[in-house]
């Protein structure tokens, strides 16, 4: 509630934690109810993506990483879109306004929102009684008609990702005690690199210009990788051979696969990835793996577009197909 | 959690639900994990508003009415804008799927996109063990440089007024059982259009463009006029004097403020009229009082704007100004 020399707390909190991020003009310094994005003609791409505490990130979380994480998330999006990134929108639902988390929370973001040119656009702060929330809707753009979609991929295309795949997961599991925890107990560097994968994605915003260029499908590996992967081929109505010995892996996933303490269905399955997932005509493969190289980023082929509308057979280093039992995480 | 048969029951669910309601080219049919929105050098409008269950809906509520009322609040803020609707991406937080609730919420959310023009571009549908909530970025367009902002006003310009001030404040005075509730125990007509204020807002996108064309000034009445008008002068860095005679009223608030079951303070303080309030020129008031009149739409002169930085002044018929306890609702 208010008083007459405190109109609203609630502004003032947005004023206090969110104005300094609001640097576009676009934004009118927070103090509308609305923002403006400008266009000189070439297509605004639009993505949403929200986090629960408790179900996307756990309430002990660090306050930056989480807010790192609800930005990069979309932002992981856009690049998988070819989308170069102008702006986004914050809802946030808090419990409480807890000084000791919204600061580090909105200068995270304000870093984030720095680092990859995505300016605070304007938002919305409720109340609830309930789990914290963050929805965030982010721009990009794109030269008009050129957006990276789902349904472009074609029988012979290769199929490729970036960075290493299934880390997160493995994050996750160290975090919530799994087989990974014990299993790592003497080796705080590849837990703590594990947690980083999972609590601070890495959005492939570097690539997004040279996957707009050479992508002829695309989509950020959100909810694992068989899913994702299965999902871009029913849209594109075609089918997919992945040769799983050459799924990019890190050093400390490599390791707990060799050791057994988790099989690779565990990887191609897990979530929170967030790396670009995208098909190219062969003779485009290099280009775009050479752009990643630039970037410092690895791109990997690993495998191939076939047609058919079965779902994509993942393959072993001796042509056997794995059965995966689950292929994603899903909320529902 | 799914199966290779049911790749994605989240996926099943936005399909079955929300797919019909994205009627435009730029949403792909929900297969994408982004949209498109397109534009031929106009600005992008863009505006977003949560609802969160138990603090802006009652969980009892209609999920029909919860669906139109999370849209409308969002249109509501274009109209003040002065910006055509575009379309709307949408993130849902449910603790369930549960087809009693989400066939209603989908139905009605699909006829009011469509009654508005602002067809599903994306969204997001999380899973939350806590209230459910509803969180809607909506787009418009304004001719470039155009939108109607708040900081437009000038010392001289009438300060208009859409439709009727606290009817909602009283619907959900009734819900709640308030002093209404008993004031009205055999009025079921005023019980029930003052329920139906609060459940179903007005969003006035007849006037947008009238508003474009006229108004210095604009943003819509959400969390009380007096609150709201008080955050339009700031901006403009502006004073004002409203002649509270002159605060439209409905039939049924005017007749409970005669019977002094409410004072008028408290309806120039509710929240959730979503009227559009905006100054306008001295020599522009008649043409959006008469393009609202051809709208069907009653467009009421209150006061003026005054230099100064002081809050505005509320005067009643003697010029004594009333002194306000609150202004608007706040969240923190």
């Amino acid at each position: 509630m208010t008083t007459p020399q405190d109109p609203s707390a609630e502004d003032s909190l947005i004023a206090r934690y969110f104005k300094p991020l609001a640097t576009d003009p676009g934004a009118f310094g927070l103090v509308d109810d609305a923002a403006i994005l400008r266009s000189s003609g070439e297509d605004i791409v639009i993505t949403t993506d929200a986090v629960v505490e408790g179900v996307h990130y756990l309430a002990s979380d660090p306050p930056d990483t989480i807010a790192r994480k609800a930005l990069r998330v979309n932002l992981s999006d856009l690049a998988a879109k070819g989308a170069v990134p102008a702006g986004f929108v914050l809802t946030l639902a808090l419990r409480s306004q807890d000084d000791g988390w919204l600061r580090p929370f909105a200068d995270a973001l304000g870093e984030d929102s720095k680092t990859f040119g995505c300016a605070l656009l304007g938002g919305d702060t409720v109340s609830t009684p309930g789990p914290q929330m963050i929805s965030i809707t982010a721009f990009g753009r794109v030269p008009r008609g050129r957006m990276v979609g789902r349904t472009g991929a074609r029988p012979g295309d290769r199929i490729l990702v970036t960075g290493t795949i299934g880390d997160a997961a493995l994050g996750l599991d160290v975090l919530t005690g799994g087989g990974a925890a014990a299993a790592l107990a003497s080796d705080p560097a590849a837990r703590d690199f594990l947690i980083s994968r999972y609590h601070v994605p890495q959005p492939r915003s570097v690539l997004a210009q040279a996957v707009g260029d050479h992508a002829t499908a695309g989509m950020d590996v959100s909810d694992g990788l068989a899913g994702d992967l299965t999902k871009l081929c029913a849209a594109s109505g075609v089918s997919a051979t992945v040769a799983v010995a050459s799924v990019p892996l890190s050093a400390a996933a490599a390791g707990l696969i060799a050791r057994k303490v988790v099989g690779v269905e565990t990887l191609l399955a897990g979530g929170d990835d967030y790396e670009v997932l995208c098909t190219v005509a062969p003779a485009q493969s290099d280009a775009l793996i050479a752009a990643g190289r630039a970037a410092g980023l690895a791109v990997t082929a690993i495998g191939t577009i076939i047609e058919g509308g079965a779902p994509p057979r993942f393959l072993d280093g001796q042509g056997q197909e794995l059965i995966l039992k689950r292929l994603s995480y899903s909320h529902f």
